[in-house]
């Protein structure tokens, strides 16, 4: 779909805008041949505003450190009495409910291809990931959850995480991602027991 | 204790002279501070033997590929009863057996400084741990273990891995690598059992 397309579904803020206007150039012609005045621009924006909201052309996909704050926000507020593993779930029940709404699914499954395709984007991923993982360790173990149940706790929530962004973004697929986090942490679960 | 000395004790091969001269290096000057020929002038080679070894200054620490090649080879060899977890620790034993080897605790110790004082070598260290995860769940396949059970048992052994690279670098502990890494291993398997 495009971008003034998806503009005029998701009302996003500045910078929603970027982001959109960057997955949009990096689809067109490549995440190497873009630069940030191009993003800025398509977005109706200025370099300055970019580099208000992200510190580098790869993070324009990332969000900045929102989520990582999110999810550690999630965990301390679960409830007392949950698991470290029913904390995960909350948290990223809760992350659900901000960032992977219906209206993101397309941006979200266009987000997944253009970031395939560029080893830059992906190794941002991969970091992101284990900023992720981390703040999930380090909220658990706020929560006085023991250094390693907390470690593998959100080492299984990460990998659960993964899984259900990848079929949630599947456009073909219609559930809500906090019903498709809650069976892939569940089978996450499973197949750690039987390992 | 200084190259030298590492030396006579180790008898090491080229890629592992320039490792043991970056170390002590960065150790010296810093990682920003020491380039490639810096490197290769200590070793007593050149800049194009450097270059034949590793793909960038960074990767002088990381030893390549190998550890990546190495860790599969010796989770496809496992014998065929053992259970996803049991194989990882075969894997992560044989890994041990060629490169945790007594002579090098202390190498990996300073190592260890070395890499915490760098934004930049902690951000490769972080990328080969998902790498040596990668390369363990794509053996685990190989052998018919169904993919999230891969991908459970790997991320398991990949954390235990860890947690016992930390500890058996640490000088003041005495154990084989290979104890170390199953005590963390059961102790991984229990937390996880209990989340």
């Amino acid at each position: 779909m495009p971008y003034t397309l998806l503009m005029a579904r998701w009302q996003p803020n500045a910078s929603e805008r970027l982001a959109l206007a960057a997955l949009e150039l990096f689809a067109e012609r490549g995440y190497e041949n873009t630069t940030v005045i191009d993003i800025a621009q398509r977005a109706g924006l200025t370099k300055s505003t970019f580099f208000r909201h992200f510190s580098d052309k790869r993070e324009v996909l990332f969000g900045g450190d929102r989520m990582t704050g999110l999810l550690g926000e999630a965990v301390v507020a679960a409830p007392a009495t949950a698991t470290p593993l029913e904390t995960v779930a909350h948290a990223l029940d809760a992350v659900g409910r901000e960032v992977f709404t219906p209206a993101r699914r397309e941006f979200s499954a266009q987000r997944r291809t253009v970031i395939a395709a560029s080893p830059e984007l992906r190794e941002r991923e991969a970091l992101k990931g284990l900023a992720l993982t981390a703040s999930m360790t380090d909220a658990l173990k706020r929560r006085g959850v023991p250094d390693l149940a907390s470690c593998v706790a959100a080492e299984l929530g990460a990998l659960a995480f993964k899984i259900a962004y990848e079929r949630w973004s599947d456009t073909a697929n219609d559930d809500d991602f906090s019903e498709v986090m809650r069976r892939a942490l569940g089978e996450v679960q499973a197949a750690s027991a039987s390992c």
